[in-house]
């Protein structure tokens, strides 16, 4: 079955609902726009006409901070309007089905759904759906696929260490509940990253083969050593049963990126978290606030991501 | 007593709270303007700058995805800043009165008013108490108006289907509740229609004094024969008691559109819907998304609807 | 310790938390820059372009009506992008720290941050947080501060009265938990109104030190003796222990502006209300609605004193 994100007729993306079945090219080309528009921003901070008359629907059926509003700026950044459609008021509270919705938004002229969903494939379960031109952007489903954030992963790391080839990249935590986890392995083994490696407690891992060209180490302290770079994840409390995680204080001193730990790794390792942060639970504030930390950096890289698939997908 | 909607010194309307007094002159000015933004709006997409500087209002006191979703793009794609009112945290949970709330909004320069409420009048108790020059607009109130919905039924079929007068048109289902059967109806005979019938469970139908100009059938496949068009009607599970429907699947035995039953119509009659749908139970999915269904044809035509008369509420 | 609304490089505002620091020339300053703004907008309401590419966020952390909307529409008049924080479904459910958010939000190149908070002080604390170079508004704190209603107050009367040096100005009502009262009392005094009088009973009264330059008066009848303004305060229901006020009807029998305490005070007196409106309770209706009421007109001028802010604050 050929994923809906792939037109046949051209190389342009149709939709952007996972980065697993994307050739290198593709991606790159979207780091490269990012880059493009970022510079652009950076200038002089005038919104762009590139979208101009177009909608954009954020469709969270799931809450969500940093996401949604990344989106939403994104989008008006470009000369989009914004629907933020809020589903605990909308017609499926009336029983209208997710694909009635859809074609509803779509018979209105809306251009591109962002959607979350805690169900994993509702995004891609929505672009095959559609019936006119209009784009689907997963936005997070499950813990299946978060793709804008793994392309703004790769592409902070890339505008710090433009050659993955030769890098250490370490992922830590609550891999089993990751969607982030799997779009940050797609893009980086994608792009060629040297050396990729996880380390997670053993009941928040993922089946093997779930994890392809990951080196899989148990124990933190040596999992550290040599990276270039350290990707946190934040404990997915909200989708832990109690009894995976003895406590939040255990979990901090087995798997908790404190500032002893982070001098395992390279002196100029990048910190990294998707956030929002369990400060002094997956990470000390000292290091997730140090010089080294990238987190703040990977909020403001993720709006010229999300602005770079957008324009993308909507052909502009 | 002269409705607010109609301004005594000139033809321009002031408010649409109903479509009853409307003459049939005003309702095709109003399909004309829908006409003209719709070709334009198809030639290139591009929003319109007739709004400009003008601040929509969408007060919903009331769920509703499509109604409000439609208003918002209406006004965004005219140019106008929209407001979405949230009631529930809003100052009326301070115990601040409609009427100055209304007031409120007036003095900060807002200039149309999208009301949408579960008791009926709200939209001309409001219009009635404007002050300024700022306009509202019935979204819906209670069981006794809907007229953007009617103007947009008209408009989609006139599209299909100029000369009303050779038209049989039936609307089946859940009459009573319903103030999309009202507006439709206002609409539908101001405009001429030649034959104008309704068809609902005994107890689902209002007083014949409420129904002017229609034909009254009792059993749904004889109300079918010879159909032109067919608008069925949501039922309203969330306003029922329980007892007036036995069960959905004896209300779909009895008044559910099949394929059985649409080939009782004219071969090219048309299937409408306001939505959302409750599929299976007013309408079977194979009728729904057949060729001769205009539902969806009917959520687009309504932006534009809705922009004409936002247009022609606030004079331009 | 310095205020951090004062620079200490330039005379420019950087943050507005509070009136009290605030020079009269600063403050006559944002009134005049208020003033141009008004005529401005009358002269053909059309939106501005001075924040065009900026981005205001809404930060209200308590419901309200007419104070974020005032600043979601001064701000899109003046061409900026808003994003309403929907605080019930940020990730400040998943633990996030008020200032993790206020440093995303940054780092998404957001520009202005409105925040209404039930807590005394929090708009101070995230302005001290502030990395970059964004403003913080404060939109109502606790019982402490609420700035910008300060300055619309002291704008309206300076439109009818503009010398403040003769005029004498009450202040009546629940003053023990009103922000609105304290940021009145910080303008007004500053700008030289000649008697400045309080009025409250003794349990909704606060301490004489807070009420510096205020005469504080006992009786309501010899309070309004000659008065040139009465600001009548909303009697926060919501924030009172039931002791504190016997009840609703006994307090408008000592507190209630009726029409005959009206004819105390002077012929041409101007009556203010922040509201929203406890009609019957602290105000009656007939005064409310009466020739000498501004309160709408305060609702109005409340968006240009946003916008001035705005300005000022963005350096437009």
């Amino acid at each position: 079955m050929t994923p809906s994100d792939l037109s046949n007729t051209s190389r342009r993306l149709r939709h952007l609902t996972s980065l697993e079945h994307l050739p290198a090219a593709q991606i790159l080309r979207l780091l490269d726009r990012a880059e493009a528009l970022q510079q652009q921003w950076l200038r002089d901070r005038r919104k762009l006409d590139l979208l101009h008359g177009r909608t954009v629907v954020n469709l969270f059926f799931e809450s969500s901070t940093r996401t949604r509003t990344s989106f939403d700026l994104a989008a008006k950044r470009l000369g989009a309007d914004v629907i933020n459609f809020d589903i605990a008021n909308s017609s499926t509270s009336k029983g209208e089905s997710l694909i009635d919705t859809l074609h509803t938004l779509e018979a209105m002229y809306c251009d591109a759904f962002v959607v979350r969903h805690k169900v994993n494939g509702t995004a891609e379960f929505l672009a095959r759906h559609v019936r006119g031109p209009a784009c689907v952007i997963n936005a997070g489903d499950g813990n299946n696929a978060h793709p804008t954030q793994g392309l703004l992963d790769a592409y902070t790391i890339r505008r710090h260490r433009p050659d993955f080839s030769i890098l250490r990249v370490l992922i830590c935590g609550d891999i089993l509940h990751s969607r982030v986890a799997r779009s940050d392995i797609h893009a980086l083994r994608t792009l060629g990253v040297g050396n990729l490696r996880v380390c997670a407690p053993a009941n928040l891992l993922p089946a093997e083969t779930e994890l392809p060209g990951c080196e899989i180490v148990e124990d933190f302290d040596s999992a550290l050593d040599g990276a270039d770079v350290i990707i946190m994840l934040r404990l997915q409390k909200e989708r832990m049963q109690q009894a995976q995680v003895p406590s939040e204080q255990a979990y901090y001193a087995r798997y908790g990126l404190d500032a002893r730990r982070l001098r395992l790794a390279r002196p100029d390792c990048l910190v990294m978290h998707p956030g929002p942060l369990n400060r002094e639970v997956e990470i000390a504030s000292a290091v997730a606030d140090s010089a080294q930390s990238c987190i703040l950096e990977q909020v403001g890289n993720g709006v010229f991501v999300r602005m770079a698939v957008l324009t993308e997908l909507l052909g502009v």
